[in-house]
């Protein structure tokens, strides 16, 4: 009989007895229930898209229906939508050890990326090389190359590896620009900020990270590492809804001399006067472009709501203990099937989410999907968990593992209905 | 006694009969009844932020519960957003005479300029010239202004004036670019979109459009006109919410060569290949660049449900009709108080827009907003008039002319709660 989630929930396994003492003395375990999950599925990719905060439906009817329906126009001054970029950022501040002011929720993270490379570019007019890293989120290297391509023939793009002396090896004094994932979308490594903004600022170079995989998940102080730029998305350990708006971090000391090369009308200092010739606002607001898609912020607003009651120390320490436990249980229960661990084993090195490579890591993913536990895939062989301490148990991960184990010791993975290629997201 | 909408509704004015008379032989009046309007206002600014079909509220829950909630990362693929870009602009093609492929729908529309203007540039690369309008949208300005000033600083901007003869003289060999409004978002104005593009044409420049004031409430023929690109948004005539995502238009002859400059992921080829080396679709997908954010997209699709079912040219005679009995009403019943049109009287050469100019415009449309007409101001001295032909009725108009007419008969517009300046959207 094939296993079901059901079955391992009715198990008397002496361990998911334990994982459930586990959860038991869990101080987060309140904040699960502010989250609506479905019950057919153990969802380990809140590292793609995080779950709904129960209350969004509610606050979606309330934008449409008193919103728009009835508000109509009024409602972008009546409801201060059109300052929620600015409020919704000054609220996101706190997640990353920001400052009210210097955080903007808008565009998309790749769009943010963009508008901040050029910005740092333009501040070291004399310098002609950016740092990455060659297994960077891949659309934050297409930015930089197209950026390159299009408006920056002269510079050059200097790749390195994962691991952080690799990068700091290639600052030099012409460096304009390291642009970094804190956190590793592929193995889920912590890049060391602090360490490789000293070493670009000794060279008089600007950093720029990507919190993408961090924020919700990792705390962050910006200001403690002294980073100059960032941008992130929101809809990962953020909670706001698919393509959830994005944002971007300007340290004050850089605000008044960063330039957007998008200026649109909201980033002006005043959009209705109307006036043609554009003229900057000297807040973060300038880094804004065109009016914002109302809809998508507002779950964002509802997921801050929950920030708002959590520790994130908290929070990190029970990440550590679930991909710790993820990671035990792995080993010991599937230790005959070939999955090596991709992500580093010491959790102060790694972000929420534990990889495991298989070079038949596709099917076994599906397998795992089709039985209600789902991870995903990343080319070519990463088996990838996200574990959201908000609204993850400790007994989601023992069933996890113990459906995993059953799929690999009775070969169901070998199905060939798991064998089909297609898309991902 | 002041004035309300009530008792005007209940006057048995001669005027307000001929106006219902003309409702009941409105074609488009079975269509209305797909809004939900408060029935409190009378809303003549669907031209800033459109009305909001009835079935909107219904479709959102099932994005949320349905889609986010229960299917989570799994409706990418399986409710198609992940392609939603491209069906949407697929169904919106129809409305600007555009074929399948050749619309995309995605971002703000300061965005889809900045990159089709960086597109054209590059398919020009030995010109330095990019004509517009001086009382162009101001984002559209600004975009230019921004990317000369970041990236092209050997062209320059020419501006022509409101009749196409100032454009059209500016056009020369050295032309890359003609960036124009379709419809002016201050008077209405419609340029002759096929003189300018064939001036262009002939020598040898391109032409990119803003169609944010035409489509839904004027029919537009992209290929008729011979039309290189086009930008716009979706939240006025098309109905699709506050901030609902902006289009792009890349005529089919141009998809090969036109390169975006913002080169996110999600315009990559493959995207989930997390291939690090940027390889463009060969689709007009490639001027995708982040995440959609989905939630925003809803309500978009509910309203091309809606366009669908309506006659472009059935709604432009409605349009045409309505502006006209505006702008008869007014001069008749408001005659004395030195209102100025300042839209064009020949109604096929308007939008679906009317606007008056006073000095004291300001308190005026503040008095007329606080007696339940919405339209707006635009400074310095316009009061703004939209008429969406789906949903507004001919009594809409008398009412609101009737409602002009007492505010400024009994000097209601200068009491002083009506002086304050705010922020106007």
């Amino acid at each position: 009989m094939n296993p079901t989630l059901q079955s391992l929930r009715e198990s008397n396994d002496p361990g998911l007895k334990h994982a459930r003492s586990l959860d038991n003395e869990d101080p987060l375990s309140d904040i699960r229930k502010k989250f609506d999950l479905p019950s057919e599925l153990i969802y380990l990719d809140g590292n793609s898209l995080g779950a709904m905060p129960s209350n969004v439906p509610q606050r979606m009817q309330d934008a449409v229906l008193e919103g728009w329906r009835t508000g109509l126009i009024r409602s972008w001054n009546a409801r201060d939508w059109h300052i929620l970029p600015l409020t919704l950022g000054d609220r996101l501040a706190p997640l990353m050890g920001a400052a009210p002011g210097e955080v903007l929720v808008v565009d998309s993270t790749s769009i943010n990326l963009f508008k901040l490379l050029c910005a740092a570019l333009r501040l070291r007019p004399d310098r002609r090389s950016i740092v990455s890293e060659g297994d960077n989120f891949p659309s934050d290297l297409h930015i930089v190359q197209g950026a390159l391509d299009h408006f920056y023939p002269e510079h050059q793009l200097l790749l390195g590896g994962a691991d952080d002396d690799s990068i700091v090896d290639l600052i030099t004094e012409d460096t304009a620009v390291v642009t970094l994932t804190h956190i590793s979308y592929r193995s889920g490594l912590i890049r060391d900020m602090q360490r490789i903004t000293e070493k670009a600022h000794a060279c008089g170079a600007l950093v720029l990270f990507d919190l993408s995989h961090s924020l919700g998940a990792v705390p962050v102080d910006l200001h403690a590492a002294d980073v100059d730029f960032a941008v992130g998305c929101t809809y990962k350990y953020l909670n706001a809804g698919p393509g959830g708006p994005a944002y971007l971090f300007i340290a004050d000391r850089h605000l008044t001399n960063a330039d957007n090369p998008l200026t649109g009308w909201q980033g002006h200092a005043d959009p209705f006067s109307f006036d043609t010739r554009y003229k900057p606002a000297d807040t973060i607001d300038k880094f804004r472009c065109g009016t914002p898609g109302i809809l998508s912020y507002i779950a964002l607003e509802e997921s801050l709501d929950l920030f708002k009651t959590v520790d994130l120390l908290v929070v990190r320490q029970k990440s550590q203990r679930l991909t710790d436990y993820f990671i035990e249980l792995v080993e010991s229960m599937c230790n005959e099937h070939g999955l090596v661990l991709a992500s580093p084993r010491d959790s102060s090195r790694r972000g929420s989410q534990v990889c495991f490579t298989h070079a038949q890591g596709w099917p076994m993913m599906q397998a795992l999907i089709g039985h209600g536990v789902i991870g995903d895939f990343r080319a070519p062989d990463i088996l990838r968990f996200g574990f959201a301490p908000l609204y993850l148990r400790y007994e989601d991960v023992w069933i996890a593992v113990a459906m995993l184990a059953e799929l690999l010791e009775k070969d169901i993975w070998k199905d060939p209905v798991y064998a089909q290629p297609k898309l991902v997201t």
